[in-house]
């Protein structure tokens, strides 16, 4: 199989955490959303991902998935390594919820092609885009952390991990990244905080990919 | 079960398809999204949605599912009515991925919330605002066709409605709704309207709804 990420995309981050947690093997191939335009655009690239996004996955088969989501269950329905989801039908539907309130909720506002519509298409100023990312942080954590109030153990729900701590540390990381103060947010801190003394997701972080800065 | 929701909420009008589709009974809660401030910001509401926003499902034992996406998978689970996801998991992945495209490239940009945000915060007016609901339909739709060309027969994949089609014909809506043109997306279109010859679409169009305006 063959990843195709970029060390700063939260996306493919949630999707290397996915796959160290399994052990399950991938060639990576940088996708460099910045330079020359952003190769994620390239006529190669969109042929296999025509939502210019990343990640894509192909397999072996040549088959390319994308939508990071739609991966990590594809990865968990292989049933190799671990399992990234509960048994039960409720256990799968809150993990799920988690996942998606960031991945629906927070992300899709924040993330590259918007913060370029922002400051490009609107002319915004960097103080309104900032403002405008730490919005939405601020909305999205507010809710996972009353989501986790209720449902976290040492993990996002209880103390197995799963797909939705594969989606809070990117998204952490993020706001980090852009200064955003989580002291409101201590389930939210402390998992992610936990998940990082962890080797997958150590392996995942983007300053220890190959095509980091 | 009782699903809260709204008659234009396009989140709430997939979970509608999917239950008609299943036939499935639940009780349908209206949330109002826009009188007194927005009923989803309310203390009783956001008990069950501390994300305040529709739709909710809640079960019989006062369980509260959040995130339509989470619901449909939900809902799948319980193997009652007609399955709305493939059998095989390259299947399954890709169904996800054109809802996600949609639930995750496209909506979350063009909530209720967002344009509240845009025109109030930011203070931008109708005709940005305009632009930027129409920017983003055109991003994800052209993605969206793309897809549809690959995998499409009469409804999204294949021949066989899946949650894709349950997710396509809301945002078709909403995009018709805000004058966006489509003639660009021949199976969109296409399959959209197909869709709504079909009584389960029908009885879950917004106008049909007991609390429509």
């Amino acid at each position: 199989m063959k990843l195709y990420g970029y060390w700063r995309s939260s996306a493919a981050y949630r999707i290397r955490i996915a796959l160290n947690l399994k052990g399950i093997e991938a060639e990576h191939q940088s996708v460099h959303l910045v330079k020359n335009g952003g190769e994620q655009h390239g006529r190669d690239y969109i042929a296999l991902n025509p939502q210019h996004l990343v990640p894509t996955l192909v397999l072996d088969d040549g088959t390319a998935l994308t939508q990071s989501l739609a991966i990590l269950e594809y990865l968990e329905e292989r049933g190799e390594g671990m399992a990234l989801l509960p048994t039960d039908a409720l256990g799968k539907a809150q993990v799920r919820a988690m996942c998606l309130a960031i991945a629906c909720e927070i992300h899709p506002l924040n993330n590259l092609r918007v913060l370029q519509y922002l400051s490009g298409d609107m002319a915004l100023d960097d103080k309104v885009k900032n403002d405008w990312y730490h919005h939405w942080i601020h909305e999205g954590f507010k809710a996972l952390e009353r989501m986790l109030v209720k449902h976290s153990g040492r993990f996002c729900f209880g103390d197995t991990v799963t797909l939705a701590d594969a989606c809070l540390v990117p998204q952490v990381y993020n706001a980090r990244r852009f200064n955003v103060p989580l002291d409101n947010y201590p389930n939210i801190v402390r998992i992610s905080d936990y998940c990082n003394s962890l080797p997958a997701f150590v392996a995942a972080l983007p300053e220890n990919q190959p095509d980091a800065v």
